[in-house]
Parts: structure tokens; sequence; C-alpha cells
């Protein structure tokens, strides 16, 4: 049976989520169902929620586990209350924080994903803009602005990895994709050439490409495992010609995709 | 000064990001200096972690703050000795979890965002796909497969919504734009009528939104307070007219506003 799993916060439930989900994942012969209760802010809602805990332990004959990040002391007393094991994340950390920092919180709530919070907050969004505007080598003009040029055959991960990149942590991120025409004598653009420090490879393995390619366009030379074998093959080769790092997507999530490539590339987050 | 705070993880450094930079939030008023270092894996680079922790606590004559999410034992005591206020964030939850689920943890690395944590990791790529090729109003075919559809005014905040709510989510979101065009007589198409549970709408200052439109077309009559003004003006109507709940997003960022319409809208988060 599934052990039922809240992430609570009086805010958007990121923080509650993403600790929550990690913990979770260590537990892995485990599952788990897992329900998001976000803007758990008033006194009328704690106690709802306290209910909807209470029934759920009782229908499962098994308190739930609840990770949460309340910050307001009333709505945290009721919280406290349910019939739960409480992962209370807030009440852990703040006050040795406090001490350390030799300060207060201002237990405010809601504050680590608030538009307050990130200062360039506008930057992110040129970001996402910039992400999308750039996303099919059409456009060269603006690679002096970017912070990364990702390279890839169609399909190999890089407009997702881009935008995650952007909307994350506001790096610009442009992606040139190599078509089958590039690969009758695959070489650097002028345009590329001229940013060459910017250039970050992505592949993938051939299989996978062809599993991809064959959602979009079923049964087509584009998709076919020797069209998609011959791609990655000379783009991989470009690769190394040119000295440009690159890392086979097959086995990340765009989110390790992502973490390599800053390390990699030395690029610091761009944080609030 | 400003306060330096490290997030140090094996894996992509997410988890400890995320919780960090909620707990730092809480200081308002104090500076920090955040550095990511992800991938810590192995001997070598925690020793060298430790050594650049150390440097700065001596550059700063303050120790810095450190959120870890190290999983294995050996890397966490070579970084138990850098000179640094570690808020340690796996042990302090995983023995208690261990305890209530009556169960050990894998102590295993970058689970949280592993491609093999994410069973539906090709329906998220699906999903940017989907929030992609559904953005501009011109198809609407697919919004039958759609978990949700935004409307709003050109340059509302729909696109980052849609793309954020894919990515973290999962969740496809098309979106459609009102043109000028449409303002004459602004009624929902048949293709959006067919959908209106899916319905959502957003909205925006008409300052705010002629500030964004000046970024674009500098000067432009598409830019200019009073056609901003007026089309704002007319969608809301619609919504009103339409019963179609919205939301003003100048105030929020693309996190709350996902949040929010998520728990409008009762869609559960796709988890994995």
């Amino acid at each position: 049976m599934k052990r039922t799993a809240f992430f609570i916060s009086d805010g958007t439930g990121i923080t509650a989520e993403t600790l929550g989900q990690s913990l979770l994942a260590q537990f892995g012969n485990i599952e788990f169902r897992r329900l998001t209760r976000p803007y758990i802010d008033s006194v009328e809602k704690a106690q709802a929620m306290v209910q909807q805990i209470n029934a759920v332990a009782e229908a499962e004959n098994m308190r739930p586990i609840v990770f949460d990040t309340i910050v307001n002391n009333k709505i945290r007393d009721i919280l406290a209350g349910a019939n739960a094991f409480k992962v209370d994340i807030f009440s852990s950390f703040l006050s040795p924080l406090e001490a350390e920092l030799n300060a207060s919180s201002s237990y405010s709530v809601g504050k680590s994903h608030a538009i307050t919070h990130t200062n360039n907050y506008m930057e992110r969004i040129e970001a996402v803009n910039f992400a999308l505007d750039n996303d099919d080598g059409a456009r060269t003009r603006h690679y002096n602005s970017a912070d990364i040029i990702l390279l890839g055959v169609s399909r190999c991960g890089k407009t997702p990895t881009c935008l995650y990149m952007a909307m994350q942590y506001g790096i610009r991120a442009a992606n040139y994709p190599f078509t089958e025409e590039d690969m009758e004598r695959l070489v650097l653009s002028p345009a590329l050439r001229d940013n060459k420090d910017k250039l970050f490879g992505l592949t993938i393995d051939p299989d996978r490409l062809a599993a991809i390619r064959h959602e979009r366009k079923p049964n087509s030379r584009y998709a076919s495992y020797a069209q998609c074998e011959f791609e990655v093959r000379e783009v991989e080769k470009l690769f190394q010609r040119e000295g440009i790092n690159f890392i086979n997507t097959t086995q990340f999530s765009v989110e390790e995709i992502s973490a390599k490539i800053l390390v990699e590339k030395g690029i610091e987050r761009r944080f609030k």
C-alpha cells in the first residue's frame, strides 16, 4: 500500500516539495502518494488541512508524512495537532540560523518564491524570451549577448535545457540545431566560430534519438536509426575535432544536464 | 559586508539551493553571496571544497553558511571538517524518517533529480513541447489533450507560466493570446468554448504591460498605455462575462502564478 505524503506551505509549496521529494527518493522501495497543498495561509485553511490529514490517517490506518514550510506560528500550531509524522523544515533550522547570523528571522510568509525576492525577475523572463527567440539557429545576431550556445542534432534535448537554464537561473542560452543538410560537410558557421568559448555540445544515444523522433514523425527517414546514428556520429566528430566539450543526455534529466553544463563552463547561477 | 553561503551537493544542488534560499529569504536585512557547488562526489572534490570554504572563512573573517545534501558518509565526514556553519539537511531528517517508515535509506547519491526518479520524464518533455506547439493560438486542435488553456493579452505572462507548469509538473498547458484584432468584438472562439472548463485567465496592470511591451517594440501603438489599458479592460470584461477565473500577474512570480492556478483549478501536480 502507498504511504501518503503531504507537502504543505503557506506559499507555493516548492521548498516543501523539493526537500520532501529528495528525502522520499532515498526510500526507493516504498511507494508514496504525494499531495501538495500550497497557500495554507489562514486559520480556516489550516483547520481544514488538519481534518484532511486526519481523514487520510484514519482511512489508511497509517499516519501520513507531512513536510511543511509554514512560517506563521499560529498556523503551525494548528497543523501540529494533526495525526502525522511531521518534518518541520523551518522550525528545525531557523533558530540555529538566527543564532549564527545574530539576526531575527522575519517569519514572513511566501518569501522564497515571491517576486520581491527575485530582484532580477524581469531578467529571468527576458532569459526565457531569449531562449525562445534563439531556439532554431535561424537568428545568430544575438549570440553576442548569450551566456551559452548549445549545439546538437534535432531532438537531442537542446530546447528544454535552454528553457530550464533560463527559467531557473536567468541564464541566456541560445541553441543551434545541426540539420540533415548540415551533415554533408559539417563545420562551424562563422557566427558559431566567433563565439567559440560559449559553445557546448549535446549528444544522445542513436536508438533513444530514433524513439524520440519517431514520436514526432513516425516512420520518417528523419526518425530512422540509420539517419540518427549518422547524424550523431558526424556531430560527435565535429565536437572532437573542434575541442568542444559535450555531454550525452540519454541518461540525464534536464536538471542534471543544466547543472553539469554550468559546472563545466564555470558559469555561476544568477541568483537574486 | 556580504555573508557567504554555499549550497553543496553530490547531485545537481537543486535541493540544497531551494531550501537554502528559502531559509536565507527569512533574513531580508542580510546580504548573502550565494555559491552553488554541485557534483561534489569524490574525496578529492570534497577536500578541495573544504579548502575553498576555509579560504573564504579566513578572507572574510567569518565562517560561511553551508547548506548541504551530501548523502555519502565519507564525503560528508570530510566536509564536516570545514570551518563553516552547517545546515545538514539529510542527517537532520533521514534518521527520523527511517524510524517512521521502518525502512533504511538507500543513501544513494543524486536520486532526487535523476531521470530514474522521474518515471514520466518523457511526459515532462512532451509537456514542454506541447506548450511550445500550442503557444500562439494558431493551432487549437490539440486543446482536447490540454490540461489547461491560459487566456490573456500579448505579454501578460502566458508563455513563461505554461513552460514552467510543463517543466516543473508535466502539465500540458496551451495558451491563447487575444490580439489587437480580437478586441473589436471580443468573444470566445468555438475551440475555446468547447474547452471552457480548462480556461484560466491572466491579466496584468496596464502600466506594467506597457513597460514590458515597450522593451519589445519601443514607441509602438502596441506598447502605448492607451492600447494596453484598452486591451486589459476588454479582456477582463470578457473573463467576467464568461465566468472565467483569472489572476493578475503583476505582483507574482511564475512559480506563484502556477501554484495559484493549480489550486484554483484543482489540478494535482503530476509527480513521478
